[in-house]
């Protein structure tokens, strides 16, 4: 894209002015529609160093209410987010619904320098592109406009202002090492960043490149881009987005009703298999904070199906400095403004450590869809979207357990009037639970396509028979200890 | 206390397994009236390496809900904690209402650490242990458990555990080298412990040490005592806490009715002002990013004194990388459910950063107040506690600017109309405005209260007199000006 780039023509002083005041304005009147439609804007800056990437993001804030954007400056990752997958703290940035996020740098800049520095490339490169063409598009499909811009100047721009900011002190610590290095090699950079660009140029986040030789003119290119865009996203607004044919390896799984429910386990054996499997399972533990693997095990399951006591048996012989449960119930305001995947990305685990999630991001084709907290496309997609966030974890080199514990309409009747009359129990049942026990044939579908769509190989749905909660218990720990036997070995 | 400890008797087998039975039984209720009466509870267990602090905590967590709690591992600060207070990344953990949280080594570690590792001593160490002290008293004040447990080995018992944990490889990564370097100067760390605890043992957050020697007896040591507490401090739940002298050094401030309010300046004098102060402020702030001083700037004010106009033209001079405007609401339920300030201190700058928030924490005096949203004792205490958290973040090397925009009730009308007239700034006018509008009396009684009590020579309160907002403008960037030219000569 570099190579065959056509440099814009640069307007006279006086028109420069006049379309410069023209869409400032016209910015400042955008923020306050999309604030009205919900709409979130992530723009990100990449480009050359010294390209004045920093300022003009300084002028473009100008004309936005400070309480509708944030800007990150991103520096390379911390020793914390490099035990995180890579695109973590890119998605822990993603703006809420009416409003902006400015990267300064991000994805490109941080692909690009493992390009050039620490050897990136071939099967590994093309997996790193389509996690970040994944991202974008999981992020244009939800409804944010992603705008990138990529700065360019000439080298000997660029040698220019690097001597210039070098020449006094209050400037001079803007120069990082990397921008004298990327000067001295401009070509092979130049090379690495084309083909970042070609890569990357897909039609839902397409890339603009500005010619960074003046500071007004860039400023003009992305004020007039960003309000096409806006404009355009706004209008685009309400449209449904394409389904995704289903591309993931799938396991077959049962219909619910298919599951026999009658398997038990008698007390004296639970007890010794119990204290056998949890003396495996804590040493197993150890080893895989040893060896840094991460661990994501899904809870789902109907109302009093028994998964916090299951759960409780499986964390009983973890060490709590490597693990943490994660019990997720309807989203908070700031987790409702974001992609719905966005609380459960900030809550991934660093690797060596297990993230129990007692309910999870399927609440989006079970809750969310019977309910209409999403509309059908949304949730449509959203089988897609969690096979993919699925891979993206399996890629970063996480065990993935989904469970399903499963119980039929009667067990459950019975533990829900256990609860109602055991005083120290009545907590746990409110008037909800019975609201959801109303439509559980509607939820019997829903679970069965979720548990057909997104049972795949490297993120396989578990069911849990938990009729008797003890064999459920057992063979959930027989079923994590297997999965972390065979990633360790 | 380590020296004068008298060690507790051990129970027989038999007795132990009944009270340990027992203890468990009462933690698994009380967690429930914990979360009935919304007592949040922060259990600090600090103690000897290998004295087994993490397996307590694995034991003692099996008796409550998963949702009911947190752990946390406490390592090192990261590079981007070293460049926050002290107390931020403690602060940042605190449990929610009804909820606990676990730290595995916290604040007590981390100062001793420092005094056997990085020389601190002296006046260092006072205003470390005051900071401590602050910290605990402010979360006890506001309704928090503070429990903290001390495990005690002894120099042997100590070796022989490093020892067995050594002899395999899947529990030697659990030896630090300071668990190590610890028990090879036992007696030295012994007498810095020793210090530590009669320093803070205050009655608020008293120190309970724990005989570590037996795994059970520890365990048993640590419920009985928690269960204690926790009944103590529901039954203590409703009472008022004592307010404490304001002992801060106080700037004398005028009351708003004396304000005269007919400054103003001329549109030339302040184009060119405007320029000349924003190309100072900016240089300015080259100059703090490089010397790590952090700013925190504050801005409370009447709806339409012209708030966000006066942050743009301050934000406007800074390079977007260095700063982050703060828009402060009405908390978020996850805000709620914790300290008041705890929504400040996890937006508080990395040094050589700028935070400025658009209104504060003296929201707990104007608002909060007038509102009922807290209690009569909580306002009141807040006084001294903001003076103190400001006292913490100046300690901490910040420089601290309050500005309070002042205009009169005839001047708000105006704009307020204006508001309503002018189709693009409908969004900027509520009826919560108008509403807030009826009360002018009453809140002017309590601004001028803020600004008698929590005007101090280090976080000093200026008026910026905005009934002509450009005079208000150059005003603030004056005042800014000169307090960063100040901080860094």
């Amino acid at each position: 894209m570099l190579k065959n780039w056509n440099r814009p023509e640069k307007p006279e002083a006086k028109e420069l002015k006049t379309r410069l005041d023209a869409a400032k304005e016209k910015l400042s009147q955008l923020q306050m529609r999309l604030k009205d439609h919900k709409l979130p804007v992530l723009v990100l800056v990449e480009g050359w160093g010294a390209a004045g990437k920093g300022s003009a993001i300084g002028q473009i804030i100008k004309n936005i209410d400070p309480r509708f954007f944030k800007v990150f400056s991103m520096s390379a990752p911390t020793e914390e987010e490099r035990r995180k997958p890579f695109l973590y703290r890119y998605f822990e940035k993603i703006p809420e619904t009416g409003k902006f996020t400015f990267l300064d740098s991000g994805w490109m800049d941080e692909t690009v320098k493992a390009c050039l520095h620490d050897g990136l490339n071939g099967e590994a490169y093309a997996s790193r592109i389509d996690s970040i063409k994944r991202f974008e598009r999981q992020l244009t499909d939800n409804g944010y406009l992603v705008l990138k811009f990529f700065f360019h100047i000439s080298e000997k721009e660029q040698e220019c202002r690097i001597t210039a900011l070098l020449g006094t002190k209050d400037t001079a610590w803007r120069v990082g090492k990397s921008d004298i290095w990327q000067n001295r090699n401009y070509e092979a950079c130049k090379e690495v960043f084309d083909r970042y660009l070609e890569d990357t140029n897909s039609p839902n986040a397409p890339w603009y490149i500005i010619d960074a030789k003046s500071k007004k003119h860039s400023e003009l290119q992305v004020l007039e881009t960003m309000c096409t865009g806006i404009e355009t996203a706004l209008h685009n607004n309400s449209l449904s987005v394409p389904l995704l044919q289903n591309v993931f390896p799938l396991v077959k799984m049962p219909r619910l009703k298919e599951i026999p429910l009658n398997k038990s386990i008698d007390t004296v054996k639970y007890k010794k298999e119990l204290s056998y499997l949890q003396k495996k399972l804590g040493m197993l533990h150890n080893r895989l904070y040893r060896k840094r693997v991460p661990v994501i095990i899904v809870y789902e399951g109907w109302d009093a199906a028994g998964k916090g006591g299951n759960i409780k048996r499986l964390t009983g012989a973890l060490d709590p400095r490597g693990y943490e449960v994660h019990p997720i119930a309807s989203p908070e305001p700031h987790e409702k403004a974001r992609h719905y995947l966005w609380r459960f990305w900030t809550r991934l685990p660093k690797d060596g450590h297990i993230a129990i999630f007692d309910r999870s991001w399927y609440g989006r084709v079970m809750v969310e869809r019977l309910e209409g907290f999403c509309s059908e496309n949304d949730w449509q997609r959203a089988f897609y979207e969690m096979n993919e966030f699925e891979q993206e974890l399996h890629n970063w080199g996480a065990v993935i357990l989904k469970f399903w514990v499963q119980i039929d309409k009667a067990t459950q009747l019975e533990r829900f009037t256990e609860r109602q009359n055991t005083p120290s129990k009545q907590w746990k049942i409110t008037d909800e639970d019975w609201r959801n026990r109303e439509k559980w044939d509607l939820y019997e579908m829903a679970v069965d396509e979720m548990l057909q769509k997104t049972s795949t190989t490297y993120a396989p749905w578990h069911i849990l028979e938990s009729t008797d909660k003890k064999y459920a218990r057992i063979k959930a720990l027989r079923i994590v200890i297997e999965a972390l036997e065979e990633a360790l070995n």
